[in-house]
């Protein structure tokens, strides 16, 4: 319960230049994938498009700390992803949350 | 991946009277362990509140398919959190998403 405390939660409302929207997901995929796999205190991703806007997307972030993520936009592939997507993303709004819950179906 | 693209994924956007938020929260808990310990096509619950505004709350919510969303909202459990809630939730708003991806860290 402490260590839940602790966890920094945010929204990530991001609004995509429709004719990249491929090119974003793939950027997006990768920088995911990478920071959770290289990243210790990278704990948990969902990003997520509006069926009816599929450009409009909404990021689930979960870091252990605020030090991990201040670990983690310093990090190449992060910075990688930055770079790739300056011209992609219209809009950023980044929404500090705290978790009420999660109950996650245990896998297999 | 056959899998991933029959789930359905929901963002639930709710404002709750903020002088009833604890009995939300409590309530909104119950019903997302219930769910994902009784109900197989029941996946994933997060559920988070917006630091500046904690009676804004997010829940992002996947299902194994639109069958198994049918037969939650039909369950005692989803009934009981419904009614329990019912002068509680000011508006709620339900967006239909796709998942680009998720990333998780395993547990342990």
């Amino acid at each position: 319960m402490a260590q839940q405390i602790k966890q920094m939660v945010r929204l990530a409302k991001i609004q995509v230049d429709p004719a990249q929207l491929d090119s974003y997901n793939a950027a997006l995929k990768l920088q995911m994938t990478t920071a959770v796999k290289l990243e210790p205190g990278v704990l948990t991703y969902y990003a997520v498009a509006d069926k009816a806007n599929p450009s409009q997307i909404t990021i689930l972030e979960i870091y252990a700390d605020t030090a991990a993520y201040k670990l983690h936009i310093e990090t190449p592939h992060f910075k990688k992803y930055k770079e790739t997507v300056q011209h992609m993303v219209k809009s950023l709004e980044l929404v500090d949350m705290d978790l009420i819950g999660a109950a996650v179906k245990p896998a297999g």
